[in-house]
């Protein structure tokens, strides 16, 4: 396993759940479908819901929600973007116990605004692809006007670290005999039928996603 | 529809899709299954997944795994609080109008930490009513060691707002004609076949959990 980057990565609570080698670390990020970025405004944190990619060692995250407090920074606010992936419900013996199973990847860093209108294509893409494989090429692309309207911020890789529990939950030896249920009840994002918009004209077909479309996970990172 | 609390809690970007009515914000609290926690560390933001729960009008999430930050801090630190729930994939026939159905809830406000006993028991038990309705009954309760072991802070509902997309993709009326798929695809977390503890003995059942057990939805607000 490797280590972290910078002591402020190191996970403390529970060390053994913490992981700091990248295909780990990819593996959460190509899987998520919103990650929630962190910035400060005036001394108060925010936490909002965005849209996100990954291009080789940058992250990329849409910015627009955030813009209002960030377009002055030029040359970058310190953010934190956190990707959690939800496995499963830990029922154990002892109320203390209970637990989630989740995959979760913090990366802390400077988040720049992005201009170059080549590299935010390349972000947008990086968006679609993840969410959508082959979308991409089949919408209609963006135009200069809507490029210059989407805001598009880039951290880099460098000091991220990812936080798993799987398995059984770890109950006290004392407790082994508590007459109740104990387990896990496994939970994964899941999709349902497609919702054709209402004026879309015949002929066309959903493309068929699942969750198998994102990134192959690793052996044993998906519950027991 | 209320108005927002506090001008810093307004929504900005597509203010259409604000809501300020606690009937809406705790419906969101109520369905979530992990918060998303930021606080500030030496000017550089943190966002942490951790467990969370309602009682009235606070929010208590657990602090464990930012106790080591926080714990200096008797007389609070500013927080903010987000729970996001991903409702679906809109798929429009831009690349520039995709989004996701999504709904969710942006608490600002100084965080306490909880040190009366009866107070850190009621959080614990708000955390296991949402997600275990009739579990906290039927485990071992807390003993006094584990509860001081347990860190909760306390945030009030003040500053509260929600933020929600529902519905089909709104495309450019030049683009209707685009050849391709448009609408939504629907996603939920859904339990999987609940994984017994191998140490359990036989004849426990398990609880069958499902997110129908959680807080009933306001009509209109699940897809469309």
């Amino acid at each position: 396993m490797a280590e972290p980057r910078s002591d402020r990565t190191r996970v403390r609570r529970e060390p053994a759940r913490g992981a700091y080698d990248r295909a780990t670390i990819d593996a959460i990020l190509d899987e998520g479908i919103v990650c929630h970025l962190g910035f400060v405004h005036d001394g108060q944190p925010y936490v909002i819901p965005t849209l996100y990619g990954r291009v080789r060692d940058e992250l990329y995250v849409h910015g627009s929600s955030a813009s209002r407090m960030l377009r002055t920074l030029k040359d970058g606010v310190a953010a934190c973007v956190t990707v959690t992936l939800v496995d499963g419900i830990v029922l154990a013996r002892s109320i203390f116990n209970h637990s989630i199973n989740y995959r979760s990847v913090v990366v802390l860093g400077r988040a720049v605004a992005v201009d170059d209108v080549d590299e935010k294509v390349s972000a947008l893409e990086a968006f679609s692809a993840r969410l959508l494989p082959g979308r991409w090429s089949q919408a209609r692309p963006p135009t200069a006007t809507e490029l210059k309207a989407t805001s598009i911020l880039r951290l880099p890789l460098d000091e991220a670290s990812a936080k798993v529990r799987i398995g059984p939950p770890k109950d006290d030896e004392a407790d082994h005999d508590w007459p109740v249920w104990a387990g896990v009840i496994p939970l994964s994002l899941t999709a349902g039928p497609p919702q054709p918009d209402p004026a879309l004209e015949p002929g066309f077909e959903p493309p068929a996603w699942s969750p198998a479309h994102r990134a192959a996970q690793p052996p044993g990172q998906n519950g027991q």
